[in-house]
């Protein structure tokens, strides 16, 4: 512990042996379908982390931003997907990387962007809605052939299609996220067969969340799959039986700074600032407030959760809210607190301090941020 | 318009105008009242935002963080009050800040605390729990006066007291907060004069919080309100009538990169990571989703919020949720987004754009982050 106690807090704590061994458990899995696994960088956001875990920079991935495609490309990657439709504004800069010689593939899904990326010899994927939670054209729709056709016409490539079920995290129980997971698949492989009976080579089929990506048992015509969440697991992914409680690897040390004991509240330096003010429990069976409480070795704290937070207060309650059940933890305990949602939690922070398997903090591992 | 088509998406705006008005107004009405008015740096948390405000670095600042202390005192910032209680781990990082000239008062309201300040020489004002909000020892509690003679006996100063009526955010109506905040004073003008009674000079009697210090109409046995919020309004504060929507001088500029036109949706670049998680409109009685959606010169397209966001998209949607009111918005088109909550939004991004009188933009203001 007196490696912690040497950290200024907040500050976001990864755990190397439970990072890895998420990122073996899945890509061991997706290895096992014969499909490659493509790692969304948005989570993690940090090339350190991300080499660790490739080992090299040979490896495909996901970015969410153009700020982390440079920042991957700077540091070797050479196989990057810009997972978000590209604004037309963005395309001058992606070209400009796919100059430096990075294979940048860029997505769509409309005609108006078809046209815009005219002249760019950019590898496009066509997003693919499998879900109706948010983008993509849906796999039987015309304008699907009619925006290859367009994206072909003006000299760009039609590399395939992609898909994101998002609503996967709004799914109860294995089995209906392993049914949302053959959805998922089942959109993109139709859509990519339309467009190879259009003339369209389309070898990229890609697919991917973090819950699909975790249950799906066969990923016959999928050639891909992109997640991200998965290397830090995060409490909505506990809540989804995506992963155990005990696999989350990130954290956030906090200090106790105060109490008010009649209520049955000890207050500690993490506030929203520094956990975010997401509430992806919120929606789930087990409401874990800002997160759950964990001593400063990483063992939860029986049914202490963050139950409310400030921009830099945080307040550790009993789940039950009864006063009497808060132990007692003086002013200046260390706390470790797990993350409803890894992606935003992380976001809040600047670096990781990487703790070691016996708890030495050696190194940190720089994040990218912005735009 | 032109200006903004430069710009990367999401970039955070601020109009220089409408935040000039924003200071000038609470400046004038706290002067009336015969009170300093200590600018609470954490919303906008710029050196040069602030310093474009108070014109020189000789006025009172409150921040939220040491980092946020360290960047102010290096640019010049002699009087900051660390408004959040210390961990007992800062205390040494604090102590090397005064011995760099820097008048820096901190904050407490244990008896623990007040031990761990012991020989620091430090200025300690005690926090007052005014609304049952979050910290503080209530005025009345038997504790105050005990933890005054323990820092005392330490040595370090019993400067005064301190108090957030944070709870006015959750208030309906201005006498509401109007009561509240007549509260919040009494609370510490109350605890001030316990501490005389006690033999302590504690010349310092501090309030605040956006909403009271706008609406309180007597400030006698005050001494200094803080306040951060109201230099950029939001529209949290816009619902609890503190200041008009037009007010805002805040907002993220977005591209439209997408459209579900069956569903009314258009898919902007700016999600969850631009906008923040922050849905502090949810309690109020009009819900603005993520954001109230204004065309690039900021005119609000009426009633269209951001009804949804995942990490780099956000769905703009008519408030109805009917599809046929959804404007045309092409991909491509500029949307500039009003937050819900300022400090929460702004801490998303990395700078400032300023937007100046005739819509140039001319420079950029650079924010601190991290703890």
């Amino acid at each position: 512990m007196s490696e912690l106690a040497r950290l200024e807090t907040p500050a976001l704590l990864v755990d190397r042996v439970k990072l890895e061994a998420n990122w073996r458990r899945l890509s061991q899995h997706i290895a096992s379908l014969g499909c490659t696994l493509r790692l969304h960088v948005k989570t993690a956001k940090s090339l350190e982390l991300t080499r660790s875990l490739h080992g090299s920079a040979a490896a495909p991935i996901a970015v969410s931003t153009l700020k982390e495609a440079e920042a991957f490309a700077a540091g070797g990657y050479r196989d990057i997907l810009y997972a978000v439709a590209i604004a037309p504004k963005k395309l001058e800069r992606a070209a400009a990387l796919a100059r430096s010689g990075v294979r940048l593939t860029v997505v769509l899904d409309s005609l108006e962007l078809a046209r815009a990326v005219a002249g760019s010899a950019l590898p496009v994927l066509i997003e693919i809605d499998s879900d109706g939670h948010r983008a993509g054209v849906r796999p039987d729709d015309a304008r699907l052939v009619a925006i290859a056709a367009e994206i072909a016409r003006g000299g760009a490539t039609v590399a395939g299609v992609m898909t994101h079920a998002g609503a996967s995290y709004d799914c109860r129980g294995i089995e209906a996220i392993r049914s949302m997971a053959r959805r998922e698949r089942d959109a993109v492989v139709h859509a990519a067969k339309r467009l190879r009976e259009a003339g369209h080579a389309a070898p990229v089929v890609s697919v991917g969340s973090t819950p699909t990506a975790t249950f799906i048992d066969d990923l016959s015509g999928v050639t891909e799959v992109r997640a991200g969440v998965f290397v830090f697991q995060d409490l909505v992914m506990a809540g989804l039986e995506v992963c155990a409680t005990d696999d989350i690897a990130l954290s956030v040390l906090a200090s106790v700074i105060g109490h008010q004991r009649d209520k049955g509240w000890a207050i500690t330096d993490a506030g929203w600032m520094a956990l975010s003010r997401d509430r992806g429990t919120a929606r789930q069976p087990l409401d874990q407030g800002y997160g759950m409480v964990c001593d400063a070795a990483g063992r939860p704290l029986e049914d202490l959760i963050v139950s409310e937070t400030n921009q830099e207060h945080g307040i550790v309650a009993h789940r039950s809210g009864d006063p009497r059940r808060l132990p007692e933890l003086p002013v200046g305990t260390l706390l470790r607190i797990l993350p409803n949602h890894a992606c935003a939690t992380a976001a809040q922070f600047e670096r990781y301090h990487v703790l070691e398997p016996g708890g030495q903090i050696e190194r940190t591992w720089e994040r990218v941020s912005g735009w």
